[in-house]
């Protein structure tokens, strides 16, 4: 028997080590797992009341102790007062906007065919088909984001919302915040009834952990959120199981930005602020930062790419969550001021005061070494970005197009003065993202119907799936079609009374209404 | 310079060997896959109406050449004539049932959000989403359906339903067919205004040809139908790409029913004879065949064992697809018949006359043995059934429980007089399957709106999605979120006027209307 290990945050504004938490051993895990398979099969996971009531109760203790929350967050992230306060609101607000979709229904797009026996190309039997929870899901928190992406994030709310039991890895440089939360979340989900081992969480710093987790035989989906690298070696452990299970990674992103002449000319002093905004804020440690963005040549992209080095020059050193974030961001910067191609806009810095400070910082490059150098479009996590000089239109269109999947981008343009660059631009971004922003930065990412946060790889591993907003369940479930079944075996969405109104697709068409009883032969 | 290599086909039914066709060589894979990424560039790929007119059009020249095909199907499956009719009229059905997917932008899933300052936990931006395609397809072709998921199969027609170009690999087992049909597809495609890399045909018995297609750079997804360790193994290559992409592989099932001693009193017959007619239809060629039985041991299970022992013995030698999978069979039958917890239920038969003739056949083994070994819950592909008999209700649930992901399973019971006995095993059988079918066998598939075909692990790579079905576009497509988008930016679908009349989610209600402009302030 080997004695417990642990694992100790560091607070990133003072240096300072905090104090020990318990690290899960990797022994520990196929009990866990075990527990959460038993959960799954448990009917009392499969009533919806018992999850509203479970994410609800959630969101509800969340606020309750939202001080002691807030504290936890600002000294083990280094983020300010006003983030803890936002990102804990919006924590409970994806809890609960989940309520809505699954008190709807709407998470389960149910279909009826009723039985036609002149059907083409054959009579066709009574199928009705729903979607149904997957499994098991293994969750990774993002340091980022201690508590929006963390232990009770939008994954772990998706999950359960969706009916899978969950076993969420909160991100280990924020073991205090992680192990406050997930007691307010077994707790919640202990007093709506549901199963214990419908939500568990796992503590430890090892990727050997994360990865044993990922094997454990009954977990069946994963999301994550965090590097390209840690998302793609849980992306290998996956698809090299005996069962292969899908993996909803949420990784890099450089969200390439686009301001042409008839934005700056009217706009352009906005857009600068907006910037530097999106650059500074949270110390660029989004995964929506836009990390490189696409000024035009000449005078007046001169005097806006000045404006943004001046005020990144002028802002206040900020605080990193890690050391190890702030050293790789140095590192990359260095690399960076070593190429040929590229010239720093702002003095080199080195911050005074303790923990992990840094200054923002931006270089400047050309659209064409932009399109031909790959190191030149990978993510750097921080406050810096690189403003790349375009020369014409091709220039940028082909700088545009050299990039991989982003998670978003965005496009600051004058549509009046340029409509057909405006659709070609639209055409490109769109063709290799997930969303795509206008007059404006993809730093926030609204928790709504239509919100997309995903896109082509490498910033995700499963570009058809977003992993914010009300549609996040859908990676967490699969169809079932129930054919030629007696009514009593249906599940209440499908039968033809719909006791709870949902919208169904009924014979090819969207209705919210009952199927009427077949009229009985006179 | 090599010379070009061929194929050949065999005549199942005759054994003798028909003419060549000229095979892809690997080194033509690069410029087919980059014509297909030319297309997909291509803004006329994104023009619904050009995509209605080549699945139209397709449809149109493949029963306009049905006398031709018919010939063709027959002799290189051996399948009979009935089955070439109904195949073709399936096909043809298949793209034309997406066509009014596409024309009613069903495919498309648009959700507007508009703006609301007043939103919690913040601020919302305009945001309206939709699916756009997501790039070329790779589509493997079946040998069982030469025609239904062949060249011009459910997945090719979805793949163009959704806007992705595709280049399809015939199985090499009907290079006849595959050329053929391919012409037509090809020629509409072209008669519809759609770019030439839109659609490709490539032909090739090796392996290798295959993972050259998957690794090819510019393909986004690959749908396959076949054999599980066909598709396990694209699914690796796949995975291991530097630029993962996702594959939809519709593999092996065993698709296990369940026979309950209520159903047999109440129609035992006619159970018998649905379920010889799903193992001989097609010579048993088929991924839904149900492989496996569970009939209650005792006197009226000996007896409906006996009575479809009988009849199986009775029916005329069938013809397989090919050689290797008449050799297949013969040798997993006298693997099963090398067991001790394993007992033929037909008489031994060497069937005589030309080709690839198998008799049908059905062995016995009890529920304890099939939930202990794993080798007797696997899949065999052709005339055969393993009939498995239980004693209790616990050995038949065991039993079910040991199986793995499978597409469908059946249910013989009657509900009226053991209804917790129904609840129970519906429960069982939807956990592990993507279709339950009910006083049936899952063998007809049909092509609707509620229609499921896919399953958990091994059934298929993708539990979340069907090939089969209105809703078979999902698996091409990936959400794209405009941000803020000036309404001229915007594709037509997303704008306010809602010109095409759509359903779409507006603000989080389903609506099909148009959005009022805002009233101008008085």
């Amino acid at each position: 028997m080997t004695a417990d290990t642990t694992i100790r945050a560091t607070d990133p504004s003072s240096g300072r080590t905090l104090e020990p938490h318990r690290e899960t051993a990797i022994a520990e895990l196929p009990a866990i797992a075990g527990e959460a398979a038993a959960a799954f099969a448990d009917e009392r996971m499969r009533d919806a009341d018992r999850r509203v009531a479970a994410l609800r109760g959630a969101a509800a203790r969340l606020r309750a102790d939202g001080e002691s929350l807030r504290a936890l967050f600002q000294r083990e992230s280094g983020l300010p007062a006003g983030r803890a306060e936002g990102e804990l609101e919006r924590t409970c607000f994806q809890l609960e906007a989940l309520v809505d979709v699954v008190a709807a229904g709407a998470h389960l797009e149910p279909i009826v065919d009723r039985a036609d026996p002149a059907a083409r190309p054959a009579p066709r039997p009574d199928l009705r088909r729903m979607l149904v929870p997957i499994g098991p899901v293994a969750v990774f928190g993002a340091s980022n984001f201690p508590l929006a992406f963390g232990v009770a994030g939008g994954d772990t709310a998706a999950a359960l919302a969706a009916g899978c039991p969950v076993v969420v890895k909160g991100h280990p440089a924020q073991p205090g915040i992680n192990a406050a939360v997930a007691g307010h979340v077994a707790a919640a989900v202990a007093e709506a009834g549901l199963p214990a081992g419908a939500f568990a969480h796992v503590q430890g710093a090892s990727a050997e952990l994360g990865a044993a987790l990922v094997r454990a035989e009954p977990i069946a989906a994963v999301a994550f959120t965090g590097s390209t690298a840690g998302g793609r070696a849980l992306f290998d452990v996956a698809a090299g199981r005996e069962r292969p299970i899908p993996v909803f990674a949420e990784m890099g992103s450089v969200n390439p930005a686009v301001v042409t002449v008839g934005a700056l000319r009217a706009r352009g002093g906005a857009i600068a602020d907006a910037f530097v905004a999106a650059i500074t804020g949270a110390a660029g440690q989004l995964c929506t930062k836009p990390g490189v963005v696409l000024v035009p040549a000449g005078e007046e992209g001169d005097r806006w790419c000045a404006d943004v080095a001046a005020r990144l020059a002028a802002a206040e050193p900020l605080v990193m969550l890690t050391e190890r974030m702030r050293d790789a961001l140095a590192a990359q910067l260095a690399e960076l001021s070593a190429r040929d191609d590229v010239d720093p806009l702002t003095p080199p810095a080195a911050p005074s005061g303790p923990g992990f400070r840094v200054s923002a910082a931006a270089f400047q490059t050309s659209a064409s070494a932009l399109a031909s150098a790959k190191e030149l479009r990978e993510e750097r996590f921080g406050p810096f970005a690189l403003l790349a000089r375009y020369g014409s239109d091709e220039q940028l269109e082909t700088a545009v197009a050299a990039f991989d999947g982003q998670l978003a981008t965005a496009l600051h343009i004058d549509v009046a003065s340029e409509p057909e660059r405006a659709r070609r631009l639209t055409e490109l971004l769109a063709a290799r993202c997930g969303r795509v922003v206008y007059d404006g930065f993809p730093t926030g990412v609204a928790v709504t119907w239509a919100m997309q946060h995903g896109g082509p790889y490498p910033s995700t591993t499963a570009a058809g799936e977003t992993s914010v907003g009300m549609t996040a369940t859908r990676r967490f479930m699969r169809p079932v079609c129930w054919q030629g079944a007696p009514a009593e075996l249906l599940p209440a969405a499908l039968r033809d009374e719909n006791p709870r109104g949902l919208w169904r697709r009924v014979d090819g068409r969207l209705t919210d209404a009952a199927i009427a009883p077949p009229a009985s032969a006179g």
